[in-house]
């Protein structure tokens, strides 16, 4: 703990003010929190309008939520351009991968997942409305990470933004409810196929708090283009993970922190199919769940 | 930096992302924040789901603020409870005392504070409404706490709660818009002097997110009795305070971490006025402010 020449008792009081019917878990966490907050606050000095400007800006991202009927959740943004769900997804997934043997990685879930997507057929589109983008075949297979099997039955929940860089409810005037995303089982050999596009890069929204930030920290506001999936079986930890065109711009300096080496995938061209001109191929493999039957840590599943 | 058994060029990556136009003072502010951020989640392996919870909280914290028309600044009082206030205040007064020579001492804003406080008469009572509580005779003297000479024409500027515990504008169907508060300006003497009542213990509000912490953290929620007061004057630090009667039980354990020794003050008896049967007697040593001119800096000034 940092003391400075100020007080040094007087985090210690905070904590200690902390009654005895607190869970073991609530006294930890908040007794980390109180002294990373005070240890930030004394380390730079923080002044009393730096501390208003500070609460202001909060009031008005958790506003937005609400305002935006929660299609906008502007905190869950925040945490995402300052490393925060990038960090708790690796916490999470550094436990699941102890065996020696690794699951696909996992990354971050983002703001726009939604529990609405359809079920749909292998080999079904999950385009629905017009747009400028290039169709892709996408395909893979789901294994377990130890045995190498493959996994029938399990579940690949998809979403992307359209070729203007926007998800479905951020923009009805020009897409339907549920474009571009879909739930797709694997059949018997493990195997997923369907048509959407090559995905597009985008900006996070730029009028809102957490550009003011980002212009701030003189930082730009690009994601490269991904799709997102989460990959889920019985008996299996689920994974929520993003998969990237090999050729994007901004794998480098993503604003949210999100890229690994091995979501970055070609898209190859595809000779003699009508329905598109090139393909992705990306498996899935995933670790057995512990025997207790918890199917995993997962944002999307516990949203 | 805690590195534990994660990525540890993370942190760094995100601080390497702030660009080269970003204001040195930015630059400090946010390296210290994803730092203390970061080490946060890594020491207590914050789970998606409690990011989550305390992403949701913060949300609704903001929120209130804008449906209750900005007259619950709910993140306000979540940054006292954490005792971030009180430590901010101390920042921030350590640099007016360096003289060796102590002004008296601050204490927290808090939320109730309120640009538009009526200028009284010295003599007048702060007093509109209809109340249980007991009539008191305020006074006391502004002083220079270099050379004690009496400052005349500082503002004294004084709230307070009624004896159910609430400010005028928490309270409408009971008080009238400035009942307990006044600006009353020193005589020639530095002398100020009012009628008021003495403070009365409160809880803070037990029906939003501050009380739901303070359960999870088996905290009490009440704040001792208390007025508050700014005290300022031309070529002067600006104080701002709150003064505690002596024999309030809560004292030694406020839910903001506010008080402090030159704070408390004992009511007595007062012979021979038919206006108030009690009184308190409180000084004020102010700092000269610095030689550009500025007051100091106070949240209510700044508010």
């Amino acid at each position: 703990m940092a003391e400075h020449r100020f007080d040094p008792n007087f985090t210690q009081n905070v904590i200690n003010a902390i009654g005895p019917k607190a869970t073991p878990r609530t006294r930890e966490v908040f007794t980390a929190l109180f002294k990373h907050v005070h240890d930030f606050a004394r380390e730079v000095e923080l002044t009393m309008d730096e501390w208003q400007q500070g609460m202001q800006f909060l009031d008005e991202v958790g506003h937005i939520y609400f305002t935006s009927n929660k299609t906008r959740h502007e905190m869950h943004r925040i945490s995402d351009v300052i490393g925060l769900e990038s960090l708790v997804d690796e916490i999470a997934h550094t436990h699941a991968s102890e065996s020696g043997a690794a699951p696909t990685s996992s990354s971050i879930l983002g703001p726009f997942w939604s529990p609405n997507a359809p079920f749909r057929e292998l080999g079904d589109s999950v385009i629905q409305d017009s747009h400028k983008g290039q169709v892709s075949y996408l395909y893979g297979k789901v294994t377990d990470m130890e045995t190498g099997e493959p996994i029938a039955n399990a579940i690949v929940d998809m979403w992307q933004a359209s070729s203007n860089g926007k998800y479905d409810f951020q923009d009805p005037d020009n897409q339907s409810p549920n474009n571009l995303r879909g739930k797709f089982r694997t059949n018997a050999e493990g195997n997923y196929y369907y048509y959407g596009l090559k995905p597009t890069a985008y900006s996070l929204p730029t009028d809102g708090p957490s550009w003011q930030m980002l212009q701030a920290l003189d930082r730009h506001p690009m994601r490269p283009a991904h799709i997102h999936m989460t990959v889920s079986a019985d008996g299996y930890r689920a994974v929520t993970t993003q998969i990237y065109p090999k050729d994007d711009p901004w794998l480098e300096t993503d604003t949210v922190f999100a890229v690994k080496d091995d979501l970055v995938r070609d898209f190859v061209a595809r000779e003699g199919d009508a329905k598109a001109q090139i393909q992705m191929y990306m498996d899935f493999k995933l670790a057995p769940a512990p025997t207790n039957g918890v199917n995993g840590q997962n944002g999307a599943n516990g949203h």
